[in-house]
């Protein structure tokens, strides 16, 4: 380290604030040492691969400051299960890294709140943490979960003709952060923006169904393009079928702002009703929205055929 | 997200600089998803627990950030990965989670050949990576690694009688910082400071030796106090036994300036013909400091018995 000594430590503060979040499901989830020793130590279940990633959140551009700590715990987190849900695995734990300005006890109880909330909710403890002084708050959610052995959704595996779905709808959240900055946030803005739910109930159905998956919280084309890449087909769709969440419906760009957490797969046509039996099962609807081509571009028709453009979605740099 | 768009993608960026790092190790180390899909899928070998733990290092905090961008990269890396030796693991794979300013070429290219070098040396991959432009250099490393099922080591094993060990020597890096920042850095203050070696080669090997460990980063005498308080003993320690890199013995503040990174464990006597001949086979010095007694707190003498006074290590916050 370069700099010197502040009143409160790191130890004290992941033991004050973070040791106990989502500690009821330590054993469930198979940890042996959370929180407080050097690093945890986890058994992975038998017949189970694990599935890794990792998101980082910044103050000002992956959430405004202005919004509520809790919710701001809460997104990052939920963020960055999206990458888990995008390969079908099913989430069993979170560490975090949160760099701050200061020490302001107020808001890290908030925090800490918002950590409890999602972690509450998906069962998934906190494992580890590491508190750093910086400049802007920025904060870094690896998350980890388990999967089927080799069964783990990829981008991979789209294969022409088969067909595109998308659950949910898209652009609400985009929608949802305009209202957030002007000040007129609706009660359901809060789950589309602030405290996003990821479609783990979806995805992790999707192993023996889906032959390739992602999230598509940099835009829709792009997320889908990031398919077509992979797995060097290209895709074709039908702008009317995207599902928006209004009734009027989007233009091209806003369909393409990003940060719904909404998951995107193909599928074989066969597997056609068994995908309507699981929305209804779930209650999320799921949306046919184009089909795999050959080629290695996403071309967007209109119904009555006419092409239009769309921009590549968000762009992190 | 909040911001709006910028030359090079997150997606372009990962790909260009990140997504080759260690792809070598990939398949000797069970990883079948690395770097570009949404999460990379692991499995763990037959016997073994994961180990993980994450470690943020902070421009101007951590470290200098007038440091060549190549050490930063292996320095950051490296001291996440010496809370794996703490715990016994051996270390698999890394996750790299970079905050950057601007997209400098030619820094994210050196900055890359530390990561090249540290996975290399360890032959552990790149599994994911996130990049994300934020105020100050940011880097949070997730470091994953393996321990046989049930032989982790922890902070909570300690038992009266038992002797304390450490590898290495005590002080050296932060006299190299001094050193750095004055401009008078040696050869050797390179491993010191800019590429710290973490002791693998002796942790793994104390799996059915030592009663606790932990490693000395935070200071020698606060990292003791977590044993002790994990573990609910008290320790003494001979102030002339603790090993410095000086011929002349350093003050108690300079010893405990944090930094080193090096194992402190514990023992029963009866290990030490058996921690003697490791030493000797892995050429690296460990040496006994002291033993675990009853009470809850470190206590320093001297060999004359003088009680002596120390602070405790390097504050976070």
């Amino acid at each position: 380290m370069v700099k010197g000594v502040d009143p409160l430590n790191e130890h004290q503060l992941i033991q004050e604030y973070f040791s106990d979040v989502g500690s009821a499901y330590l054993k469930e989830q198979g940890i042996r040492v959370p929180v407080g020793d050097d690093a945890a130590v986890l058994s992975t279940p038998k017949g189970k691969e694990s599935v890794i990633s990792v998101d980082t959140s910044i103050g000002g551009v992956h959430f405004l400051d202005s919004m509520h700590a809790s919710d701001i715990a809460y997104r990052s987190v939920s963020v960055a299960l999206s990458d888990l849900a995008a390969c079908g695995a099913t989430p069993a734990w979170f560490t975090l890294a949160l760099s701050l300005k200061e020490n302001d006890p107020k808001w890290l109880l908030d925090f800490k709140k918002g950590l409890e909330d999602i972690s509450a909710e998906l069962k998934i403890p906190l494992i580890g943490g590491d508190t750093t002084k910086g400049g802007n708050l920025s904060i870094t959610i690896q998350v980890g979960g388990y999967v089927d052995a080799g069964k783990a959704l990829t981008r991979e595996g789209a294969r022409i003709g088969e067909v595109i779905y998308v659950t949910g709808c898209i652009g609400a959240a985009s929608s949802a952060l305009d209202n957030l900055r002007s000040g007129n946030l609706t009660r359901l803005d809060k789950n589309r923006y602030l405290r996003p739910k990821i479609r783990f109930e979806v995805s992790s159905e999707l192993l023996d169904t889906a032959s390739s998956a992602i999230d598509i919280s940099d835009g829709l084309f792009q997320d889908l393009d990031h398919i077509c890449k992979a797995s060097k087909v290209g895709a074709v769709i039908i702008f009317e079928k995207i599902p928006t969440f209004s009734s009027n419906s989007l233009p091209l760009d806003e369909i393409n702002r990003g940060d719904d957490y909404e998951i995107l797969f193909t599928s074989d046509k066969s597997n056609r009703e068994k995908i309507e039996r699981l929305a209804k099962e779930v209650n999320v609807p799921i949306y046919e929205i184009g089909l795999i081509t050959k080629g290695d571009k996403v071309s967007i028709f209109t119904q009555k055929g006419k092409f239009l453009n769309a921009s590549s979605g968000y762009q992190h740099f």
